[in-house]
């Protein structure tokens, strides 16, 4: 039997709770702690990120733990982009030619319990809600929590300590402050930010609107996006800037200039949400901000996961995805390094390798995120973009094996890493573009023509980008 | 006459003291800060930065406040980098094909001391020494210092804080703090840092190696460099990873395994350096980072300039030209909103133009000085970079009106943005070493025809870029 670890794990969120329990089935003593109250036990907030978008790489990190068809039951498919116009039109732009390639409505706190009571069924697996991390002594790997209830503070430790406390990451502050070793961090804050509102069920519990899309209501700067919920509602998220606009949640500050701002830009989404005025000065703004730091670990003690070491902005609906991925290449590692027989286990070749795997997609899937939020609101509506998503649709059902868009590179290619569709995308984004804008690629030719000269085109941008790169 | 403002600027290190020499010259009532000691007074620290390059943006500065020709008396031209071989070989690769375009070895202190004098021959100009900033009042542009003769508080205050206090800056760090807004920030790490060293002058007080040069020992991950000083001496720089090398900071731990490292990749340089393990251990081991943040400017009341709002690594020799430039920016954004007759200057307004005007070139020579480091270190090693290095110097010198490098660009084109400079200097690079790559550039073309291919080549992928940046 080899030499099992206690691992303290900060933060019990969706990250914290599948890495805890995929930790317990490898055999490890798990302790984890979480700052709030147990969410199977209290009612929910409202207003806060209560529906995701779950796909493959998500759905790959639950299946390795066993539970994904429990989440499974808690998703509702939703196989494209239902564009909605000023003039009350819509479009479904499909996610991608091929079938059975659609992404996931989950609830957060739905599948959280899910993997909660998974990871609290098997008996060496301890969690302590109600008791917020103070500070971390990164060396010892324990930290001290402070318990909301007594208000006591309580110092746990482990032989090592994994902190999945999400974007505002206390084990992450810890290294920012800590200055025996040069941090590299990064917050980037759009000038953006978003409010949850809500299209509610039908009085006999149905969907208003279509229910298998997620919803988007480009306008330039604005935007407008709903996803389904299981008992008939939409969770609807309006991004919109702070400042500096006609329209901006700086300005938008009576029930009547709210009201006026939908009439103008989403007439048919104001006709579903009776509710309106009233959730958007309940609910709370939040901001729009991308995280990335290095190094991930310290001392061979202390590693962070998820938001807490990436955290993204939610456009390409990868942040969830990218945590659960994060558990799946940490277990991968684990199986090269973790110690066989009586060893211990050499922890701090597992963190740097992980690091050295990982980072380079995280930091991958963040600039896609942003690149995503500049396409969802403003290209979606443009002539040039809606001819290259046609032409890669059309590519993608006729050529289902030979064409993938960065779209569906990014989300049903879990076997090419965040890094690589982010390269290979860009560059066939960049190909299609420019063949359609030289009038290359004309209404007479035969669709297999244009996928050769694209394929083509893209090698050729891909090869000179790379003579730059590797000039030794 | 206008209404004049009393601006607090704290930090008189170059730019702030070239921005108090220039706001005191326009008429405003400058109180400048200091937390070290009056360097015109005191003897200087070794190891730090002793000597910095100052090229065309750094002297157009100095010329708005009329302290070019005192500047240029400190200034040692440099006219290319003496490339040095590990078989002890040199050779001179020009900074550009142009005559008169060259760079200045300039002091540090030297320059600063040149600044002070200047300013503080002004009336209007008070200099306070050894007063750090402790914590900033950015609502009210007021500041709190330590007195670290006497250990006293003191609270000064302005219409105006202008925070130059470098790239550490307090300023900042309380703006970093402040929880009213959104503060975007990142500071990163190369994973090398530096030391200083010297080439002591011969005992005559001549020059060892040759003097109109910035001398490069390029070794793949490491790289020295040596500047000249006006007393016949050269300021070394070694560029050395921390750790995970087989000569790193970490374990180049004794004189002897200093030694040892410089006779196997520098031996020509250890040659000339005999305090070379005395100075090794004696002076400190600096950091190399990057910080870029927004917004630079809070209230409309106080302002982030130079070091303090974009730290820069030195291998584009822009550090202070950058920094200078801002004043440049600065003065001009003045000229066109600053107050006449008996109106307040709208200082928000100056500040968020300012902004909007700079915070891309800062981004971009950010990044620029970032590539240069990988260039210097390897690329300048590299076959293809030499074949593209000869190609540019013969269309300098054969086309002088016709091209200019990236490097010309950024160093000898003050009236080309930094953007501007980093977008057509990548699409040249990218042009000119593909089409060495594939060939397209054989020796029997004539010079001409090969510059008319580059340009072709460089509009293309310009244009191409543009294509997907441009959407709508």
């Amino acid at each position: 039997m080899n030499k099992k670890d206690n691992i303290l794990i900060v933060g019990a969120g969706l990250c914290g709770s599948l890495l805890a329990l995929r930790l317990a089935q490898r055999g490890h003593q798990i302790t984890l702690v979480e700052k709030r109250p147990d969410l199977r036990k209290v009612t929910q907030d409202a207003g806060r990120s209560i529906n995701l978008a779950l796909s493959d790489r998500g759905l790959r990190g639950l299946r390795l733990a066993g539970v994904e068809e429990a989440a499974k039951k808690l998703c509702i498919p939703m196989n494209g982009r239902m564009i909605h116009d000023r003039e009350n039109n819509t479009f479904l732009s499909k996610y991608s030619g091929r079938k059975n390639e659609f992404i996931n409505s989950v609830s957060r706190p739905g599948l959280n319990m899910v993997l909660l009571d998974a990871a609290e069924a098997l008996p060496n697996v301890k969690i302590i809600f109600n008791h917020g991390c103070e500070t971390v002594d990164l060396p010892q790997a324990s930290a001290t929590f402070k318990n909301y209830e007594t208000n006591e503070e309580v110092t746990l430790s482990g032989d090592i300590l994994l902190g999945t406390d999400g974007a505002g990451s206390a084990v992450r502050q810890s290294m920012f402050m800590h200055k025996k070793f040069l941090f590299s961090f990064s917050q980037d804050w759009l000038t953006h930010g978003y409010k949850e509102l809500e299209i509610p069920a039908t009085n006999d519990g149905g969907y208003r609107t279509y229910k298998n899309a997620l919803h988007i209501w480009p306008r330039g700067e604005d935007m407008l996006i709903a996803l389904p919920n299981l008992d008939g509602s939409f969770t609807v998220t309006l991004f919109l800037p702070y400042k500096n606009s006609d329209y901006c949640f700086e300005n938008l500050n009576t029930p009547e200039r709210v009201t006026e701002y939908f009439q103008k830009e989403f007439p048919d989404a104001l006709a579903l949400m009776p509710n309106l005025a009233e959730e958007f000065f309940n609910n709370p703004t939040g901001p729009l901000g991308t995280v990335k730091c290095s190094p991930w670990s310290t001392y061979g003690k202390t590693l962070l996961l998820g938001d807490a070491a990436h955290a993204i902005v939610p456009f390409y609906g990868q942040g969830m995805n990218a945590s659960f991925e994060d558990v799946v290449v940490f277990d991968e590692i684990l199986d090269k390094y973790e110690a066989k027989k009586d060893e211990k286990t050499d922890w701090e070749t597992v963190f740097s390798e992980y690091e050295a795997n990982r980072k380079k997609d995280t930091d991958a899937i963040a600039d896609l995120a942003v690149d995503n939020f500049h396409e969802m609101k403003e290209h979606t509506a443009s002539p040039l973009f809606q001819k290259k998503r046609k032409l890669e649709t059309a590519f993608e059902a006729e050529f289902p094996q030979e064409y993938y868009s960065k779209y569906s590179l990014v989300t049903f290619n879990e076997h090419i890493s965040y890094e690589e569709a982010l390269r290979k995308g860009r560059a066939q984004d960049k190909a299609i573009l420019n063949l359609i804008d030289d009038g290359k690629l004309p209404e007479s030719m035969p669709l297999q023509e244009k996928l050769k000269l694209v394929k083509r085109e893209t090698k050729e941008i891909m090869h000179d980008d790379s003579v730059v790169k590797n000039l030794k």
